[in-house]
């Protein structure tokens, strides 16, 4: 099995040289240096490739086991969970006067992309506490967040997110789980019942309690959206007994793990039914406002969304990884008239640096957007981080779906440099191809973040935010375009700036037109996020690439410029006319979608 | 569990209306009428989804197993395999004078569709009996002919292809097995001497006997590709006896499956690791002359490769019936607003159309092949013949390659259409995503095809027959453009046409240019690859249009007229675009791949 290697070296670039640390500058990161973030990265990457990294393989190839209610997550896996929360790094992005660390979103997404690449299935369980506090601490009362923030950030409570309900997946409206009021001189909580599936590590040994956060339905609630809350539902209730001297458990609450799913990939994190109220009704309290249950969620979702990418990120890194290895080993065929790798041969070189230059950029992409996040959260001025935060909401679609559709094919590329040997388990390759394919599925479809970019994102603003991205990423192709040395890779990502100019006015005028309604948009929607997504991450590579020059001109022989230069080469040149050909695709128009009758054949 | 429906309808469309039957037109068809086609269609529709279908799913849950030596193949899959051979399916395309049923290849194609659409586990078990069949009859003495064709073609023996070893993949001239001759008074066979891997149905009990054929170098031979011969291998020897009054079985060969392998998908079709010659050497029979083991091995892989494109075609068939099935079921979110099946969602027909269209697409290409295959062989004329010829030599690596590369995406956007749900094994959607993986790597990988086109294919006639391809594509584009519905798809197909010539000239400049060596088209061939598929593939639905249109404006109201219309229209306008990219990323060159070390970073 191949070793992980955290990508350390390239995460720095991004931090220092692209971003310039511009987080640490900051108000509320004053003490943070760029030593500590350095400091920080190294010990994450030794938790990543020592301890994580290694059970990747065995926790996928031994899955998760229910037994009477109780599920047995793999081999190792409580172990190295129980490391991470106790090294502190669960609280990292969370804010110092919440008890967490305080370093910037910036520095949080680099070392989750380290643990995904490590063990993404294991990276899940974090991942989802993550979203537990997000809601908690914007939304839950003063009393919830003392009874149960300090744990969840200390990560020896894990959290999960209750939405999908057989009949209601990407349509939460479709909710029925029941929340009943229980008299207000029993503690005004309320009593749920009703059944929740896809629950990742909905059940687990690995934390002392898990804590639901559960999306139901008041009585007499409005149909639809407006009548969903949102409740938080211990697995043990009375947590004051779980840290009393006698060390004693509170009591069970009544929600029972029914069954795991046999999944494709991530074998290790146990994604579960969840059954609510088959006796009294399981316990819950009500998080934020009565039937603003979505709104709340989505609080949450939004930075979820954008782990979600980082975690494609983090496989499609491992992928290069296993690939490069493979590549450089195997011996195969003559390049040049002698015995060779395969890493010689111009096709096979073809996959790597498209595999190696299409995770920079996905990789530059995110944090960008990660940085972002800390300006929209900690600029001093309203305005600047008003800016920021309407640059992060077109951002987040894209860095999700792109970042995740990407990945995909990153991995299935990697399997193909394996040529058969891809298709055997003990390689490792398919693991990280099947583990990938969930990513564009879950915290919302890749369609939904193509729905939300094409149709809410740009629409309520008229491209206004997105307009401005193109103008930086416009200033940038000048830049490059100033360089002789790099004054072909600004004519080419000039060129995706004016497609991607033309196929912004286009699907402007759908989401305004009368005539074709307020749903014609969804036609052009995933084409448009893929043109997006090809001129943001070529944008990343053009900046990578002046940097890179300018250090290779400044007199640095450091091969990791060369290699840079390269890979921004590749995506710019090789990558992105592909990503432009969707400018053709949208002024095409979307007649035979309209007229298509599925049922017809 | 969706049932599968063979695509009936479609293959006639292609066969009848795209193909106008001209297979049947030719010498030695003349048995052959179409009421007789459309009878063997329907039969092997209902083979395929009455009895091959069914067992997909099990097939893959249950496995194979290996236990001392022998291989359990997965429940019912042998009674299967019988019905199929007992039926005579398995000399549906081989010529009567060998017993077969002398049906065109085209015919045989099409069957061959329906089954691996149906089991493709189970369907590699006759592809690779054809390939032994088609080694034999063209390289084997008149004596293992006689003694060993029968039973292949009926199908009560099964062949196997032994040609990679560990250090042997795409580079068969490190193939080390030995194979030392006997004294001629012993009978003038050989004894074989090595390891093969990744034998598919090396070892199994579906048959009586399995006749595996093995690259293998024989004493003092030449190093490389010209010291490598061919053998016939059998399970059991001296097979007279095996048909003897006695039913007893012929002596056991010294030849041992010693592992299967665990792979990705096709779980119902076993992988060998099969070892000659553990004791006194494996008995083999020379085929052919020795020295040219390659040669005869890559006329059996001319077609092999077809098949296996054809494979792709039918898992990519299944994967569109089961995402139809499930968005035409799956109530979710609203449409003009009132409650909808997610078919009813721009953004899921999308994907819906996307499957459908490809697919389609596909199949009329590779049937389109499968038919200049019977022209090749049955023409009169041998002008015409070498034409044919000439023509399937160029499409076998872009059926080969881009079918399976397409189904990959296919059975992909399948897993995307179910959501959560495609991430579930029980949905049956993951299945066809893991079973595809595989066509993309075996018989020669994708790569391989790209360099077999791009270099070899078009530099030994400068291009001519591709050209001569490419001529009748602008025929296409003028027949379109002459009926005013149609004229739309005209001009998009008519720009394919041109960006394909001018990719062709560049390529063909880099295989002659002395400067960048041999080795430099390399760097071009995936991308030209994808260009030539993309564009034949818009071809063969710009004629699928003419004609649906034809038939609508003659007046029918078949709704399978106005669906191809469908399905053409977004092939040409939003699918040849994003091939049409291919020719910017040619452009651009290749320099970044030249310098790439992919050891630098």
């Amino acid at each position: 099995m191949i070793p992980f290697a955290a990508p350390v070296r390239d995460l720095r670039f991004v931090l220092e040289e692209l971003l310039e640390h511009g987080s640490l500058a900051l108000p509320g990161f004053e003490e943070a240096s760029p030593d500590l973030v350095e400091a920080v990265l190294e010990e994450a990457a030794r938790l990543a490739n020592e301890v994580w990294a290694p059970l990747n393989a065995s926790g996928d190839a031994q899955g998760c086991r229910l037994k009477e209610g109780r599920v047995q997550v793999p081999d190792g896996f409580i172990a190295a969970y129980r490391g991470y929360a106790e090294g502190g790094w669960n609280g990292i992005g969370v804010s110092e006067s919440l008890g967490g660390q305080g370093l910037p979103e910036v520095v949080a997404s680099a070392v989750q992309e380290m643990l995904h690449g490590a063990n993404m299935a294991l990276g899940l369980c974090p991942m989802l506490t993550a979203g537990a506090i997000e809601a908690l601490a914007h939304h839950g009362s003063d009393a919830l967040k003392e009874t149960y923030l300090p744990k969840l950030i200390e990560g020896s409570w894990t959290g999960t997110m209750n939405l999908t309900e057989p009949q209601a997946g990407s349509d939460l409206s479709r909710v029925r789980t029941r929340a009943v009021p229980c008299p207000e001189e029993e503690g005004g909580h309320y009593r749920l019942f009703g059944q929740k599936i896809f629950i990742t590590w909905g059940e687990h040994d690995a934390a002392e309690n898990i804590l639901h956060l559960v999306l139901a339905r008041t009585p007499d609630a409005p149909e639809g959206n407006k009548g969903i809350s949102l409740f938080l539902v211990p697995k043990y209730l009375e947590p004051e007994s779980l840290v009393g001297a006698d060390g004693s458990l509170g009591e069970r609450n009544d929600v029972v793990c029914t069954s795991i799913e046999h999944k494709l990939g991530i074998h290790g994190s146990p994604t579960c039914t969840l059954s609510f109220g088959d006796h009294d009704g399981a316990i819950g309290y009500l998080v934020g406002e009565e039937g603003r249950g979505l709104n709340h969620m989505f609080t949450m979702m939004n930075e979820a969304r954008h782990k979600v990418g980082v975690q494609g990120i983090g496989v499609a890194e491992r992928a290069c990884q296993h690939a490069f290895a493979y590549a450089l080993d195997r011996v195969q065929g003559k390049a040049r008239g002698s015995e060779a790798t395969i890493s010689e041969h111009l096709d096979v070189r073809r996959m790597l640096l498209s595999m190696r230059a299409r995770t920079d950029a996905l990789r530059a992409l995110a944090l960008y957007c990660a940085a972002q996040l800390d300006v929209a959260r900690h600029a001093g001025d309203a305005a600047e981080r008003a800016a920021a935060q309407a640059r992060v909401e077109v951002l987040i679609p894209v860095v999700k779906a792109f970042s995740t559709d990407q990945a995909v094919e990153i991995a299935s590329l990697g399997v193909q440099v394996h040529g058969g040997m891809g298709y055997i388990e003990e390689t490792g390759a398919a693991q990280l191809l099947r583990d990938a394919r969930i990513a564009p599925i879950y915290e919302g479809t890749n369609g939904i973040q193509a729905l939300d970019l094409a149709g809410r994102k740009l629409q309520r603003d008229g491209g206004a935010a997105l307009t401005s991205l193109i103008d930086d990423v416009e200033a940038t192709t000048q830049a490059l375009a100033a360089n002789p040395a790099l004054a072909a890779l600004g004519e080419c990502l000039a060129a995706g700036v004016a497609d991607l100019r033309a196929a912004l006015v286009l699907v402007l005028e759908q989401g305004t037109d009368p005539e074709s309604g307020p749903d014609a948009v969804q036609a052009y929607a995933t084409p448009f996020l893929a043109l997006v997504g090809h001129v943001l991450c070529a944008w990343q590579m053009g900046r990578a690439a002046l940097k890179a020059r300018a250090a290779v001109e400044a007199g640095s022989d450091d091969p990791f410029y060369a290699a840079k230069l390269q890979s921004a080469d590749f995506a710019i040149r090789q990558w992105l006319p592909v990503g432009r050909a969707q400018r053709a695709v949208i002024e095409a128009g979307m007649a035979s979608l309209a007229a298509f009758d599925a049922a017809a054949r």
